[in-house]
């Protein structure tokens, strides 16, 4: 199989006191996921707290992520927008800092017509091309959500080839499937079970738990690509709550905190987002117990 | 495996123009579903109109059924209500027929605290004991939802055993699953991937599409049920499209168009509900023609 | 001025633990509300729980307000019902009863087109006519919902000549008074601020919180009918948190519990909705105190 | 009176295809609007696309009002950022700049505690002090609302004076105005009804639609001033259609359009928002002569 598939985690974004991105943190969470085997990694997602970021920070989380993974794992940068012109100008920078590819999220403060939304899509792809590109799409933080149809017509653009979809609709992605044709391939988000997506034909899934379970993510994903999918089932009832955790708490606040007990001092999530209560991170740390996370 | 599994058709409700229930039509419907296998049935669900009813005509539909199946499979009769004295009184209604579950819906106008919801379960419950109860909750259609919480507490309830969940959130099942631990088995709705739902641990289906492609939903089920996954996908992935009709359309309209096609004479839904278009006659059967229901 | 105008309070159904309607406390609620000035009498609205109440019990709220109201005040009576023929069937039984108006409240289960709910009010009005029927609508309750283009049409038929809109969207009134050119007259709902409403035009109100403030209702009603705006406001200010009251709190319960406190045994609201808290109990009695209503 | 109040037009942001903002356009709107007797101005508004402009684009728009203006009437810019860092970055640029006032707008990806939200307007109005700040809430194009018990606390901060409430409920505003006594006066916005907004004691709006009817605005709310309520109601009615044509269409393409009738060469709203329709604009031009405003 040739192309992105696998386990690629949203990595978060160390922010330090003065501003600066904690490249050392960042780097060394780096080191320590592609030593435990992930197939990807993706700055700039939700997790990574694309939305509280200036570009300049956006830019540093990019490059830092890129020089600790020397090649060694394909990264998938996030650009997120709400004009074409700024989505442009990111894809261009991450294209120069070597990206292997592009999740594309369109940010929007009014409704957009499905014209207006497929031509931010394609005016990102046009300037990524040959690079391809991921759409993310999310109806619960995002204004404008990408229509089945829209979906369909921008699969016939050569260099979108993937989608990562994070509405809780596992059905809205067997839709997208056969719409597309095999034109168009699907990860999985934190709000489908990961062991479904592959089922009905998904190649994996671009999440912030993996941040956190990564080796277990790995043992379940290899169980669901053999088709033993007893064994991945028995390996995705404890992980589902770790999932459970990320829906229950804020997402990046979630993640930090539980990267600061496995020793990565990434910090509290950017303000004014709270960081979690002590009540939050026990039932946190309950958890990444019971599935060896801690 | 004791109780309950498999897939149950939600059964439609033929009225006539004067306001009775066809009696015939229904009958020759239960007949045709029993002979193509089905596990069960299911008169008085969201495709059986009950919020259109009057209580004499789902008594009609009750009992018409009832004596068409001779018992030949279990009947699991919608008892839907706002008041505790009107579900309770329903439920002795359709006990006293020979149902052998009774799927409980909660109907609210004023939003409900979860005391309020699970008192509501709970004296049905009391009332059909040591009938089974399915628990059932559709978020989309309804103001007043079950929550976690609270079905983890009614799965203590001995004989509520079951729950069909038609919201579109597939890892709320496993969450379900999760909490309730074997004492609450879990039906897949339309809205999921069934394939999916039975991966997961569910039992079978309770749904409309049901009703018309009964001998390839069996099919389905079986494959899921004898672990051929690979199978039981290949047989989904059609399958899906007509989910996606029940979806697009209105439900009960959906059906009653697709039973007409197929030679049942059940009529149209209840007025001020519309007829479908033509052009939605023709997607839908083209769908059906594709999974060789027509 | 001819027609309907003025106060109109939703009228609560006192329940007797058997299951029937408390005659006479619902006659003494009438009496006391008549010799408070009311404009009219409004049983079966939301505040009269007509969702949770029978058929039977329907009847015999508007039957006991038509005995104890002699023809003193109009009375317009609630209609709510999912289907064409159970709408019509209790207009006619209303009619008989010789109520002066019709309140046409449609219930949806599942989503209507506009030529559905047109199909609905134009049949509730061709079974009143020449009676004038009020169109009711409430977003936040309802899940079907009358349009703009619909109540224009609507505004067209002869006798029905009323609107009470329960959004909370003021602008929204305005826009029905231009569209519908004097032909459809407008009443607030509570969640209005009825000085508003009188102000662009409105008529008056229709409203639960009328119950408990009869007195204070008119004397706001007088004021503004005067264009006396600035008493209006004086009168409005502390009114306004009866309102909000009835906004936090369970409609029902909220008016029960205050008419309980006012010496009127009008019970509890039907289960499984629950009575209020201790704590609401005290902040609706201070609320009512400070307007001299208790 | 002193402070704030009257009508303060949301200014549009005419940017030039190289991406500059048109210096010369905006001033010669500046100039139009102030010889027309606005009471103050508004830029980076929501009309103002302050969710599509680069900071950079932004302190442009704030300095060329800020010039062109020349303290004949006060400037109230628009900070809007989902960071409190970048918040208190604008705010400062913005007070350097001269303006009169800070329009406090919450951005969000994640949903925030009101913890998180009241730190987020503190430090705001900390940096903007002693400068008055005008809160914004708006709940239809943003993920967290202020809450009335937030706000209340807000209007103990000295320079936390105005709120401009962009959600349709009237009633709040009354609710507002009721807890925070006197400490914030209310502003309203183009959802309400301005004429009953200034009944219940608002001082003025803030809005888009004063970009294009400046002198009908200035009438009503002269007439409202002097009590003139018969006036002002006659006043209101046909000014009520802008107001729909600005909630019916794309806010910024809307008021853009408009002003472009009326000669102001602005542009059209920043891609990938689309120009509105040959059909919308013939909507608009329409409404625009029956108010004497093209």
């Amino acid at each position: 199989m040739s192309g992105f598939f696998g386990v690629f985690p949203y990595l978060v974004s160390p922010i330090k006191a003065n501003g600066e991105v904690d490249r050392v943190v960042l780097a060394e969470l780096v080191e320590h996921l592609i030593s435990s085997g992930v197939h990807g990694l993706t700055p700039l997602g939700s997790t990574g707290e694309f939305a509280y970021l200036t570009q300049k920070q956006r830019v540093d989380v990019v490059s830092t992520v890129m020089e600790a993974a020397r090649g060694r794992v394909p990264v998938i940068a996030g650009v997120a927008a709400t004009t074409i012109q700024d989505a442009v100008a990111q894809t261009r920078t991450y294209l120069e800092l070597g990206v292997d590819g592009i999740l594309a999220i369109l940010e929007a403060y009014f409704p957009l017509t499905d014209a207006g939304v497929e031509s931010y899509f394609r005016a990102i792809a046009a300037a990524a091309h040959p690079t391809p590109v991921v759409l993310y799409t999310n109806p619960q933080f995002q204004r404008t959500d990408l229509s089945l149809p829209v979906i369909e017509r921008l699969s016939h653009v050569d260099n979108i080839r993937y989608i990562k979809d994070a509405s809780t609709n596992t059905g809205r992605l067997l839709s997208i499937m056969e719409r597309t044709g095999g034109r168009m391939q699907v990860f999985s988000a934190s709000a489908h079970i990961p062991a479904c997506v592959m089922l009905i034909g998904g190649v994996g899934w671009m999440a912030g738990p993996a941040c956190i379970v990564p080796r277990q993510s790995l043992a379940l994903y290899d169980a669901a690509k053999q088709g033993d999918w007893s064994r991945a089932m028995e390996l995705q009832r404890p992980l589902w709550r770790v999932n459970e955790m990320f829906a229950k708490y804020s997402v990046a606040a979630c993640i930090k905190a539980a990267l600061e007990m496995q020793g990565f001092a990434v910090g509290n999530p950017i303000a004014p987002q709270q960081p979690l209560t002590h009540h939050a991170r026990d039932e946190i740390a309950s958890v990444l117990k019971e599935v060896g996370a801690l």
